[in-house]
């Protein structure tokens, strides 16, 4: 292959003059204007708690009802959350279940955490339970993401229930990866509960605030949530404290706010989802999150030669266990859509 | 005994009314105004490069010379950094030289990494070259801690060089966490160096910004960088973009703001050694940092017993490899060093 190996840190963050990124998933429009209000008078400067502000967990247990401020952790962004409650839920060599294709940084985490990762095919980008039903019994834990970065699919409700029962039935970790719960086009979203069930979210997308790394994992399993407390006061110590108290501010934006972007969301999604088919490209249509993954051959050459000679960034579909798929984020206006689109046209014409 | 096991997230960030903690290890004095200068019109949410922000990286290339900026990578305080690069180096079951007293979180990073930790005795603090001769040759890496917390204690500069020689042939990684670096009393510091050092720093002791979480790691081994920055991309990506401004900030503060704060540092090190002396307390004079570790007896119980009825936090020294010690920070103004160390008095007299 005429290009060097691929990984995203070459491309997190990476801007510049004609440069179109569908590359990394972050929200163009910025954070409600709250986040910023604390920032003029704020002048703390010492630890927080390792579990998280209280205050903040206080605002987090009113928007998911039975859930009380004592069962969050307040960590650095979701990746922190999903790293934690791995490192705590199992030993090495188990095995721990992905649904394919999977969000990038879901393989290397369980592999580095020295588990075995146990990939589950999926049907356009849904679980067939059967195939689920088969594997479960092997594994210690599960992960679900839905909906998913990087297909947009999302998994439809009665999966999601037999799922939630058969890992009940079977006392494993689900660890459910909700950070796209509010975008989402199709429905509502269905968030996956039980007694052993870690919920991992995060502000960077719901309210553009990636940069600033304010997620969390919470579950009423009490003792997943100590230990990953007590690994967290050796591994990171609390999240920037200026961080959670914008995290804090961003809950307290109207409602409005949220759907005003999820309505700028669905029209750049229904406008990518159609300008691929109308191009030919093979397309599972996203039915929530900002990710679509068409069909494109020796994807990782597409992605080199895009960035190289076309300043276009998308990130090839082997990071996500999708081969011959390319991932394009559509976190950007629908004007740098098109024209991002037209010299991928061009370039796919052209070889 | 009668008391609950005791954990550090039991006492960071706990503050009261008439609460004298000599727990947490974080400045009292605040950071520089530069700190706090760039907040009112900030406006960034986008996700940063993940090895760091490039300019804040510029800035401590000019502080540590010899080294670039892509030398470094800026992380959740010196924990991550830490964390990171332990996640790098070795394989499950190889061993960590560690010399004890060491940092309470050191022992369980080695351990839940899969590491075995081998524990290097002291003498009064200091290392004696002839016993890391006989461990070092069994081990896969060295974390060095000078000056040292939890003992205040620095390591003679001829046993450092002898340290950086022998674990250059051996060709192993040699870990040195200078976090304390600004804050000796007896000499200059003396930065381990060489072709596979990688130092841990961070802005929280220097510049009073614990609860911001900005550390850093740098080495001019490109490979274990590198590799500390593909693991941070899966497990936290970039460090909360804010805090890297607020620390870039902090290095244009005039260099009198190390210079004041190292004065009171010293004036409270001089006072709460001398107090411990005259209490008949057995104790190592610092030399660096703000901690003293005392010898007391039945340290759980000690510790527990001030903290649920005399309202004064100290860390026990089974944390820290030190039993029958106890961990004091002097991290707190004279007047309450004073009235908590009466209140140890008193208790100690009573039991």
């Amino acid at each position: 292959m005429s290009h060097p190996p691929l990984h995203s840190s070459m491309f997190i963050g990476v801007q510049g003059d004609g440069i179109i990124s569908f590359g990394s998933g972050q929200p163009d429009l910025p954070p409600p204007k709250e986040v910023f209000s604390c920032l003029p008078t704020y002048h703390d400067f010492k630890y927080g708690p390792v579990q998280g502000s209280e205050k903040l967990r206080k605002a987090l247990a009113l928007e998911y009802r039975g859930f009380s401020h004592e069962n969050f952790v307040i960590t650095n962004g979701a990746s922190e959350a999903l790293d934690l409650t791995l490192r705590v839920i199992a030993k090495p060599g188990e095995k721990i279940l992905l649904h394919v294709p999977y969000y990038y940084a879901y393989k290397p985490l369980v592999e580095l955490n020295h588990y075995i990762p146990s990939l589950l095919p999926t049907h356009d980008g849904k679980i067939d339970f059967a195939d689920f039903e088969k594997m479960v019994p092997d594994v210690k834990a599960v992960v679900i993401n839905s909906p998913s970065n990087p297909t947009g699919r999302i998994q439809e409700i009665p999966t999601l229930k037999k799922i939630e029962k058969i890992t009940d039935d079977l006392n494993i970790p689900l660890i459910s990866d909700e950070v796209y719960k509010d975008l989402i086009y199709e429905r509502e979203n269905y968030m996956l509960h039980g007694r052993r069930v870690i919920t991992v979210n995060s502000f960077s997308k719901t309210f553009a605030m990636c940069g600033f790394r304010v997620g969390y994992l919470f579950s009423t399993d009490k003792e997943i949530v100590d230990r990953a407390i007590t690994l967290k006061t050796h591994t990171s110590m609390n999240t920037n404290i200026l961080g959670q108290e914008m995290a804090y501010h961003a809950t307290t934006a109207p409602k409005s706010f949220i759907e005003s972007h999820l309505k700028i969301w669905k029209e750049r999604r229904d406008f990518i989802y159609s300008e691929m088919v109308k191009m030919g490209l093979e397309v599972w249509k996203p039915e929530g999150a900002f990710y679509i993954l068409p069909k494109i051959q020796n994807s990782e050459q597409f992605v080199w030669d895009m960035f190289q000679k076309h300043k276009v960034i998308t990130y090839p579909g082997e990071w996500f266990g999708a081969p011959n798929r390319v991932r394009f984020s559509f976190a950007l206006d629908i004007g740098k859509i098109e024209e991002g689109l037209e010299r991928v046209e061009q370039y796919l014409k052209e070889r």
